[in-house]
């Protein structure tokens, strides 16, 4: 608990046009709040950046309604109880499904779950055994459904979502090829997830390149990104393939969004194209934590993380998410543990 | 037979650029073959002339192999067995599965299928009660999946799959909407069709007469059109829409396919779109046979033909489909029952 008794929260002060910039921000204080009947309050230790949030600063709503002026930005959060009238969480425990780039949070107790302590690290709560796993799960296993000999892409593919896609459908024996930017990610993905191969997207030819790493064509893609990547992969995609939408980060920027494919090929190819979010279906995370809990024990899901101390600093993580600053699932530490 | 005993056939001379014409055609004679063995020989009585077959006018293949420069073009046809080296098979019975545009055609016995006589009318077998037909059951049950009170919206309304398909959406509940092409073709679509509205997609403001006809938003789309019908219904689509990707008739004469919608709307409304092709699923049009001819003797399924006489005129009524000049099932009388 903070020794002033204050609670700091990120506020959106302005609607960002085009890139978010610290201005579009503001920090505000005000008391720790009570616990008022049901409900348990939380210092926050790590709040998740994620690529979505840009969607909440936008004027018109997208599948979620817009976070308004003055209001604090939303985010998830792994957090301590310090104060509960829920009789199911005491002080101390380690929890998640608190919101909000703050310091502290109040919220009903039965939207919170409980973290067992001397498992895997706490922030993997927002990460690998959170919800970018569990989106990368479900986006796998509902909609791409790759199956042995099959190849497999995704773009962002050192990314929180993209990284944990590519591991799974790897575990399904798909031939697996990443698209990140940089030599870097890009090295990561192949030596470090043992994808089968990286693109690395800012290359002259990306399509060239993406030929050669899918000889076979392309059967599944998990699109994280949009814009140039999306139009290279779709030239490439065989009949039948399948490909789950998660997001189109390229864009989230832009005022107005570009044109996209003619959809001339979907006919003749028979491709599914299917968006989600993991969110409509919250047993698939209870599901992804079961199952991926022991191969994070074990060390065989690989995950990297990238931890912005202060938050504070949230608002410029964010600017650099939406532009791939980030290498691995973007977290800011908001207080020690 | 023919007296002459000379089958005629329509061949590719040339591969249009745009609108095929009738220089892009010839018509060949050479003796009506012989049945090998396990082969059977009809006259053509109806030939169908559906949109798909401009592609097969491309240079590059699309889902099926191009005809190739002097080859006969290829259809669906319904024909009176002349001769037959099948023993499933006598002279004078009706079938489908015959192809091409020509007077005659050998096809090996196992491909064919009977068609009952004092039943149904011959052409129904190419339309409503063929392959347009179970198109529009594939579609409509497969990938639109329209519930009671949804709105389900469909393309080329008063065309073969397009009447179809908005028919059995409105047996499941759903609230049909049609698009046509001008006044006369809407007018029947609401009035003998039965559907709830049809916008003409050559009015001033498509989106704005949709939005009138489409309050609730739209939950299924049935495509077949592409292009601007494509973008606006897009627009308007409801969280959780289908879309059943038919066809894209609006481009089939282009060199080079116009740019399509940003797929950004597909994510956040977690759209799912899906190509499809019948022929991928054969049981579907024996199922759909089945379901539907008492539906079509008891004239609760409506349909409408638009025939043509005479194989030497097949081009001209191609050129035509392409633009919508027809009105209802196209097909070529070639001879007489």
């Amino acid at each position: 608990m903070s020794a002033s008794g204050l609670r700091r929260s990120v506020v959106l002060k302005s609607r960002p046009r085009g890139e978010p910039v610290a201005e579009d921000f503001g920090i505000v204080e005000d008391a720790i709040p009570k616990a008022g009947p049901g409900e348990v309050v939380t210092r926050t230790l790590f709040l998740s950046i994620d690529p979505y949030m840009r969607g909440r600063l936008r004027e018109e709503q997208t599948y979620a309604v817009a976070i308004q002026i003055g209001e604090v930005m939303t985010g998830e959060t792994v957090g301590q109880v310090v104060a509960s009238a829920d009789p199911a969480f005491v002080p101390g425990d380690i929890v998640v499904g608190a919101r909000g780039w703050q310091t502290h949070s109040v919220t009903p107790g039965e939207r919170l779950v409980k973290i067992p302590k001397g498992g895997a690290p706490l922030s993997t709560y927002l990460g690998v055994l959170g919800m970018p796993g569990a989106t990368a799960y479900a986006g796998v296993t509902e909609i791409c459904k790759p199956k042995a000999g099959e190849t497999f892409v995704v773009s962002a593919a050192s990314g929180a979502v993209g990284s944990v896609a590519g591991q799974i459908a790897k575990r399904a024996g798909a031939r697996v090829v990443g698209i990140a930017g940089g030599a870097d990610k890009c090295l990561w993905v192949q030596d470090s997830l043992g994808f089968d191969d990286c693109v690395d997207h800012r290359s002259l030819d990306l399509g060239r390149e993406l030929r050669s790493a899918c000889p076979n064509g392309i059967d599944c893609y998990f699109e994280n990104v949009g814009g140039v990547v999306q139009a290279a992969v779709f030239d490439q995609l065989n009949a039948f393939a399948r490909v789950a939408m998660c997001g189109m980060v390229s864009q989230y920027n832009e005022h107005t969004f570009p044109a996209g494919p003619n959809l001339g090929f979907v006919v003749g190819k028979r491709v599914h194209i299917q968006g989600f979010i993991v969110s409509d279906r919250p047993e698939r995370m209870t599901e992804w934590r079961s199952l991926a809990a022991p191969w994070v024990a074990d060390g065989s899901l690989k995950y990297r993380e990238d931890v912005i101390d202060g938050l504070e600093n949230a608002p410029d993580a964010l600017t650099g998410i939406l532009s791939g600053r980030n290498f691995g699932k973007l977290l800011v530490r908001v207080s020690a543990e």
